[in-house]
């Protein structure tokens, strides 16, 4: 099995914080596209943000420009974060006509999915969570949620609802925010179409071993859809170049990602504030292929240490890694 | 409806850490009984660990001692975590014979509850988990604990099986870690009778909000079945007395409990190190039963504002229970 | 001794962050003064974000705006965050054009300063730091910084120099990182002008207590210039209205401001992304004022409860604040 | 230059917890002696704890057995934190008695390092410090700190006096927290003779970057005379295997130990609850002296990564170093 690598097109751009609104310029998406095709290793995909890069106006103009490349669309990813509308939330909005917006817009990019062979619709529900205590009905809001990806779930049963978590940013805390509660989540829909996004630096700061959370999508029936890939130094989304900080992490999840059957995309997601964006993301693709090559070539030794429950072996293991 | 309010006997006696062993000196199981009995306010019941404070061959004896105080035993904490035994898991633990012995010990655990009137076995798992990266296969570690409290939920379906999670400590991963992977670990034993405790301060380690952790275990189906409270600095289970740090989120959980109709117990958890246990626990009831007071009084108000989604209004209501 | 009161003038205005560009409208300086002016509770002044707010061709018209409110212009808040030359770092950059441009700006900022009678200048560098391991001369860098904050002090030597620290963002390690470092930092430039401004919710992120940075201060020779109010959930600089999380800890704080004879401003800082500006910030205006009342009505108390080391005693004074 | 490498004597022993007094059994100090100059390699001393490995009953004694084993005495550790005398702090304890019997014993200790011609003596003082908020004078209690040390150093001029820092555990905060908190209080102490240790883990909790703080005890006037090594998940003192979790710190680590001219031991300290003893120490020699092989052969180029600011050509570098 051959795994399938991507990246997220919009990362070739702008990149801003809530202190300085642009460390760069920004190029069009077609410019990025070119981009992307003709420097990055290994990718077979990108992703495309709804409206920003993608729109039913543009998207059998994307399409063909994605087939002239030989790329595929990974995933679309609706922007439910960027409109001010949806500040307060957007499916889950105490207002209902914000949550019908928010549900018709996710719709349209359900149809423009569909229109550039996209099988993933990733669902990052940014805005939909609280900041303080004692404002929010968790309840009603959830119910809110559940209805509506349950609806989408329903009218696009050939898509895949990618349901993306994070703990918090840009709210305080965020409905989706770890994998078992965004199982949850995607259980209350009762559609086997809806699934997890795991975005390793959301899963760190989150204080998750990814591995383990690769396991309990499978456990709850093979409910990990899509992959995100980036490092961070543990308590914030810093958004960094794979293996910048961390190591063994990435070859247990590379082995329980093989381990578990996984053959959606390894797509990366980082934000190189202040790099070269090309040489940044290409680097995560380099390590990702190279933790890869590693795990394939010493399955069954990693196999065997994790059934042998003995630190000081796999220690060793590791240190063999090294030149 | 009345809450119930109760504390973990042990926490009047002893406490250690790492470094140093003992801290104070160890009273009696009966001796602590009767100090809560002649101390504690508010108090209908009491929490005894397993082996520490009741076994088999004293069960008789101590719910004479129970009646005699007219306290109930509130749930029966049975001691995975104190014998070495256990050490790199119980129930998961990788040799089979380290299982049976564990599974054997919850069993005599739940027949001694049944004697002693007592309706909550609280599972507390604390070395099934795991401490480095690559020396566990989470999968098959997992399946022996869903097939062991699954057991024994089978054969003791009059008595709840209440699972509290912590992210870490003892292991550096725990597998009962947060309110929804624990949610997920009771449903995936497909025993109504086995859901979750939550302690206060393993919910803030999580990165938790506990409120939100209520409405969460209400909508998988009424799975929260105790309480422990405490406080702490918010990064470690510190075990402090209750409100020493926060004051909103014991607001919120107060009012959640009562929306969702929570009828168990309210018990105290603390480690009064190097604090008077008596009077730190009292410090602890007194709080609760203030909020308690206060969701009873203010109960439509709170309400309001959970619908109304406007911080500068919860802020004037918080900032209305000061003197 | 009174306290005195200001806010950061920008607070009323628009909020960003990395994913919604706009979440309001943002009104021009001189409407932000005026609203200001008629609504915010006990404030004597404004600190007004250099660039944005006031620069050199509005200095003069600025201050005849505050003279007319009977507002004292609190501090210059000089802008080397949002400007992009500055993006890998301000007077620490490796590009001595950068590191020239930088002190240039600084000095113009000190120029305003004096032209508006104001004696604060508060430096938050928040460029000047590095995202990755292994990118960064700490040593060289850190000298430039030193060199450039002691020119400036030196040079206005009527001027406070208060360094604001903050552990992280934008950058993912900041030099001025917690109260101790920062005061490091102030003694290595060798002048007395320099010293630090304490923003309560950074200090929370860094895991201070904030009570006790503040005796760290004035052990170090009185070098707590300049406090910023906010809260936070613990983990991240939520930028949140004062005492929605915590409460001790802020009585803590005002009694230690008071103990440590602590004359400068009380200045609110708050990102009210999706909050009513003028409400959020007069809600934190409104806490630390009863806070103030409290600790004045209770000091002999107070003190005689930290020299009393008894947790239990301070819970029951706690518990006597509220209704 | 060489490194010397040492381990502490004890993290071969018995290791507890708060929950489980033992998971295993404790070998005699002589014993461990034995075992670490049989097995450990790179060692060319041990640090003893003192009460536990060291008195003044048994210093000579000790002192011809390291003699016969060819290794030195790296540091004696004092043992101020499991004696429940200072529960509640030792020489900042509120109580002159207590004050006096830490002092007294510290000379003790200091005495038995000239007998056995150790020149560390490591301070950490894990019960100097608070758990509540509102229940300490920070200010008398350092200074109480300031002149225990002070005289100690002055009665002992020829040892270093270096003292560790950890953020908390056991007291909820230290008042040895971080690494230039501890500078300062050095700083207090008048003495050049009063410097720190690193423990890298005690840095990764307290979210410090450790080569940054090499590089601040530097600045600060060679103040660095101790390192500490092990690795945890980032948010607790795991006291696991180096290099377990990360990679990049350490080799940034080992760096500026050279670049900054350290001198001192590189010391193993971990906590191998579960694993065996001898293997998991041995792990960590065989990392760090991995490290030390890396950055000797690299130096120049990793000095011109530092300078160059290019997180994408220090991930290739990185890359580099895997086979």
């Amino acid at each position: 099995m051959e795994n399938k690598y991507s990246i997220i097109l919009g990362n070739l751009g702008n990149t801003c914080d809530r202190f300085c609104k642009s460390y760069k310029t920004n190029p069009s998406s077609e410019r990025m596209l070119e981009l992307a095709a003709e420097n990055m290793p290994y990718i077979g995909g990108v992703e495309l943000v709804g409206t920003w890069d993608i729109r039913p106006d543009n998207a059998k103009e994307m399409k063909k420009r994605l087939d002239g490349y030989g790329l595929e669309c990974a995933s679309i990813i609706p922007d439910t974060f960027g409109d001010s509308d949806y500040g307060k939330g957007s499916v889950s909005s105490t207002d209902p006509a914000v949550r019908r917006k928010a549900l018709d817009y996710l719709r349209s990019m359900c149809e423009v999915a569909l229109q550039v062979d996209c099988r993933i619709v990733n669902l990052w529900m940014a805005q939909d969570g609280y900041d303080y205590l004692l404002t929010a009905d968790y309840d009603r809001e959830r119910e809110w949620m559940t209805e509506a990806i349950r609806a989408l779930a329903s009218e696009f049963p050939s898509l895949k609802i990618a349901l993306e978590y994070k703990p918090k940013e840009p709210r305080n805390f965020s409905y989706h925010a770890r994998m078992a509660d965004t199982i949850l989540a995607a259980q209350e829909t009762g559609c086997r179409n809806v699934g997890v996004t795991i975005d390793t630096g959301h899963g760190f700061v989150g204080g998750e071993n990814v591995a383990e959370s690769i396991v309990l999508a499978k456990r709850a029936g093979d409910r990990l859809f899509h992959m995100h890939f980036n490092d961070n130094h543990g308590c914030w989304d810093d958004d960094m170049i794979v293996s910048s900080v961390h190591m063994t992490t990435y070859i247990e999840m590379m082995f329980w990602l093989r381990k578990t059957g996984y053959d959606g995309w390894l797509s990366m997601d980082q934000y190189p504030y202040r790099e070269d964006a090309i040489g940044a993301i290409s680097e995560s693709l380099h390590w990702i292929k190279k933790y890869e090559t590693i795990v394939d070539e010493r399955y069954d030794e990693i196999e065997r240490l994790i059934g042998l429950n003995d630190a000081v072996e796999t220690s060793r293991f590791l240190r063999s890694l090294l030149k």
